[in-house]
């Protein structure tokens, strides 16, 4: 299967030009699509990373989907899955979207000061920053959230609260919206606000599609999660 | 934060003997737990694997999970995610379960004569088979489902079908159970599918928890999907 692919690979090239061979060095990913830079750490919890990626690595005309971490390298997980990342210094100077999922490893990362202000700069820079998860309280610890509303896992949210005391949180709901911060509920509430951004981007149709093309079964309610704890 | 680590492992180690030697090795993972073995291959679904990741990962006390490909190393999806897998053949001779996704990777795998034979060889020692989407195509081939009840997405179903000319073919299913072989609906049908095999080993309350705990809304009438296409 080798051959005949590559010399489709250098026919095409040959026919268009030389902004093909930066399509093929990087991946599926095109020059005129947007930057998603996923931030891994040890102990990130699967879906909250792989939920939004299914969601927005599927739109490959609108956005390229990069993995990072603060070292780089594979980062495992719980759950046994080892991702290859990038250094996160190497992310470009502003991405498109930051997206911060969250875990067990939050706990650990939370005091991770190099981790916290390189999140604050690229979050900074970003257009818009999506937090999963108690991924919120790793955003509210660079204190970019002070002032704003936000949201978290309902069963982690006094620990989520006491990380971001100046953070005015909401506890009822599945995600928040505060200008380009978007923060959401647990794992798979990462899902439903995915869904919420591109309804926000794109219209209500379009996110519904997205959906109903994965089989999944929107939560469309920004502002009542169905799983608030006692 | 290395060394006080590798001393507290040292330290364990001198307390517990060689049983968590071996733990150690192998991650997470504890030796009286079942293996899950996941099947990558280039451009699977990210849904189809992670989903159901998400909700075995969790229960550690119950499954290991591992991820295989044919050749081992790094396999890649159109989504940018790099994982990093076993070599298929080094797999347990009978793991309790074999996962296999579907997505646009199938259509290659399809002719795959030697991935399709050891999904054929471990298939069939294994405990339990699930695949999701078009993975049940992969199945199919294998000659392992030939009289048995089956579903796949709904979107590719007559695709899938003429792989298994001796398949009785169900479309309408959320997911399927014949004997040890569940076949589930398009992507987040996984999910459905890995709760719904949770409530036939434990019980509904058992899954119904670990939906509860990931803020997932199952769908868990097994018999009828919502997202039948036109």
């Amino acid at each position: 299967m080798l051959m005949p692919r590559l010399l489709i690979a250098v026919l095409v090239l040959m026919a268009s030009g030389s902004s093909f061979a930066q399509e093929e060095k990087s991946g599926d990913s095109k020059s005129n699509t947007m930057e998603i830079a996923f931030l891994l750490f040890d102990n990130y919890e699967t879906l909250d990373v792989f939920g939004p990626v299914e969601i927005f690595g599927r739109l490959r005309d609108l956005y390229t989907l990069k993995f990072y971490s603060l070292d780089g390298g594979p980062i495992e997980n719980r759950h046994g899955v080892s991702v290859l990342t990038e250094k996160l210094e190497t992310a470009s100077a502003s991405p498109y979207m930051l997206l911060i999922p969250g875990g067990m490893g939050t706990r650990k990362e939370i005091d991770n000061k190099m981790l916290i202000g390189q999140i604050k700069g690229i979050a900074d820079a970003s257009s818009y920053v999506l937090t999963v998860c108690t991924g919120s309280a790793l955003l509210a610890r660079s204190g970019l959230l002070d002032g704003r509303q936000a949201t978290s896992n309902k069963r982690a949210f006094s620990w989520v609260e006491s990380m971001g005391p100046n953070v005015v949180w909401d506890k009822k709901a599945r995600w928040k919206v505060d200008d380009k911060y978007y923060t959401s509920s647990g794992v798979s509430a990462g899902m439903d606000m995915a869904l919420g951004f591109l309804a926000d981007r794109h219209g209500i149709e379009f996110a519904r599609n997205v959906a109903f093309e994965i089989e999944y079964n929107w939560m469309e309610d920004k502002d009542n999660d169905s799983f608030i704890a006692e």
